[in-house]
């Protein structure tokens, strides 16, 4: 017996049972603001990462990959700095990020080569290890299962909000939480703003079960949001997964299958948070993209759309510039027969358009569809813009989401200093 | 005997001998603009072209690209027209882009077949093939050895001025002029900016010669600023040869060599127009990447950095934030070694540079080299600021510019409507 999960009221990273966390204002950020965080986990988690594709590597990326790498059933808990990034740092940054984990470790009383560290922040600074380790400290002192909130606080950087959410699923076996906190605002521009997510669970489950399923979920929420933002120095998606509840969803497919749409539920929460949130953003669009050779092919093109400033300033003027969306598509490197192509727009601005009636084609065949310039106007001048691309080609779909490209987003990066 | 090519003030497409233009308000933009070109040569030429690599191909690509690759050494002529790209119009698009063509030939008395046509504006509306018409017929009547900077007008789009140069070399054999006109303004930025140009000499040559040298050219000139801007629907650099001067550069290697510089100093004078009139920049940014594996990698790692919004609010910014720099580079998808990248800045903004003296470095070993903070922010405010990012692998070079992402881009791009 399962039912559909349910969404949990101010939810977050400790909301799955075994998970306190904790913050402090170490001084890093100015005007007492939270910056260092703990989470910690009362038993041993199975962990996975998905992180940055960068060859650029922020020294905490290189540490938590080596640390997966060899004890990825051990993990106690993340500890987590925001306004300096830790990357081009060169071997005293690997210092320093090994310094912050041995410190999280100390704090929280856990073994060696236990906890995880995630930075966030001005690249090509030193990181002040002393000021980190003390707020470790105080956070550990604060640390409790309401502290989720207070951990995506700590995270932020240009957010303007902390991103958390939780999803209880009741199974056959017993219940089962999962949690997660986020930071990317800027993030969700070409290249590089910097994404960091923690998702936790009180299922039972081993790291090789975990690492294929979070590779699959970041696939379908921030990567199909972060556009380009796998490029990043710092980009970090860990997942843990401490047993707390005893159940182990793995058993039986159902329960699995069920389980794998809780946290895809919960990481789309988390990445449509960031898309929200987005500097400057006042739109948000939603590409779906249909009829790809492959979902990866769709979701190339719905990317390239994505990154599109010509695109992404159109979205901004409420403008129904189709033309651009399409010169975008046919750039993203992604086989494809311009006249095959069709484009559609939500009539009802945000709303489900669930049936075929409620989308205005814009193109078809790859040229105009005479939309009514009035619809297609209102269409594109909502707070929410859907479009439906297809391809024309194979059975390939995917999802991605953007927001529009504002005179505010050049404004808060031309400022946020180095 | 040959000497360094002289810079023609106020030199043109129609600066080269046997070239004449005209130009005509035919009422695509408003106001009374220039809108639609002619440029006609009084003898045959050999013609090259480089085209878009989008896969959404404009109808005059199209055209274009068939007519080049049946009669190249049958060229007389190149229609233009702004505010209509013809692009994202079907069969009927391709019918409107032949019937330009058509008239272009009988406004001028040629051949069927022997003239190239491009247009730039917006996507996804039909050619007013009446009005381009009309429009030819007025250019026609005005044709000019001085009209190739009207024709440069009547290209532009979101430009703010017409770009155009020539330069004259003399060589054993006889003076030999090259010249040019372009259009680009919006399109230096991330995506599909449209760029058009139309390079012309009177030097003898076959298409076989032209198509490699044109290509060779367009990717350390125009390919080296219009960042993605390969992926337009419509970009288009064309190259005429018409014989006109009598000397044919390619009958020994030192004066093809001269020819070639000669063809790439007017390809980068226009490049470089570009940029400096790009949708609302107020900072232009050159990037050497030395210490590539190849030529081809370096030019990509200039690209990744002049793409980078993060990097181009930054220079708007005038913020000497270097980490976004390496973070671009390291996204390139270019196989580097982090540890071996160094950074510098030109010490003299925008001046010569020559020796290692006049470079501040920012970053050596992939961190930072501890820059004088205000010798490096004096730097980066400069109107012109100049990059030297060395990977330390290979021996590949390139060059590459870009300008700042300015909150007018965003103005100037969510204003143009379709």
């Amino acid at each position: 017996m399962t039912a559909a999960p349910t969404i949990l009221p101010d939810g977050s990273a400790t909301s799955p049972g075994g998970f306190v966390a904790g913050a402090a204002a170490a001084g890093l950020k100015a005007g007492n603001a939270l910056d260092v965080g703990l989470l910690l986990s009362t038993t041993t988690c199975a962990a996975a990462g998905v992180f940055t594709r960068n060859l650029v590597k922020a020294a905490p990326v290189l540490y938590d990959q080596e640390l997966l790498g060899e004890r990825p059933g051990r993990m106690r808990a993340v500890a987590v700095n925001a306004r300096v990034a830790n990357a081009c740092t060169g071997a005293d940054g690997l210092s320093a990020a090994r310094a912050m984990a041995q410190a999280a470790e100390q704090v929280a009383g856990i073994p060696p080569r236990s906890a995880l560290v995630l930075s966030t922040g001005v690249i090509g600074v030193p990181l002040p290890v002393d000021r980190v380790g003390a707020g470790l400290r105080e956070a550990a002192a604060r640390l409790s299962a309401d502290g989720g909130i207070d951990l995506a606080r700590a995270m932020m950087t240009t957010d303007t909000r902390p991103k958390h959410c939780a999803q209880r699923l009741a199974t056959a076996a017993g219940t089962v939480t999962v949690g997660g906190v986020a930071k990317g605002a800027g993030m969700i521009h070409p290249d590089m703003g910097t994404l960091l997510a923690v998702l936790t669970t009180d299922a039972v489950a081993t790291p090789s079960m975990l690492a294929p399923l979070l590779r699959q979920v970041v696939d379908r929420t921030f990567n199909a949001i972060s556009v380009d933002g796998d490029t990043s120095t710092n980009d970090t998606v860990l997942l843990l997964a401490n047993g707390a509840s005893g159940v182990d969803p793995g058993r039986d497919a159902s329960t699995w299958a069920l389980f794998e749409d809780t946290l895809l539920a919960v990481a789309r929460h988390l990445a449509l948070a960031i898309v929200h949130d987005g500097e400057g953003a006042t739109r948000v669009l939603e590409i779906r993209v249909g009829g790809a050779p492959t979902e990866a092919a769709a979701r190339e093109v719905g990317r390239a759309v994505a990154r599109s400033a010509l695109v992404k300033t159109a979205l901004h003027g409420g403008d129904p510039n189709w033309g651009r969306i399409l010169a975008a598509a046919g750039s993203a490197g992604v086989t494809l027969a311009p006249e095959r192509i069709s484009l559609a727009v939500a009539r009802v601005p945000g709303g489900p358009a669930a049936d075929a009636t409620d989308w205005l084609p814009l193109a078809e065949a790859g040229h105009t569809a005479n939309p009514d310039p009035d619809a297609a106007r209102a269409a594109f001048a909502a707070p929410s813009v859907r479009l439906r691309l297809d391809l024309g080609i194979g059975g390939g779909e995917a999802v991605v989401w953007t927001c529009d490209l504002s005179a505010d987003y050049v404004h808060i990066n031309a400022a946020y200093t180095s």
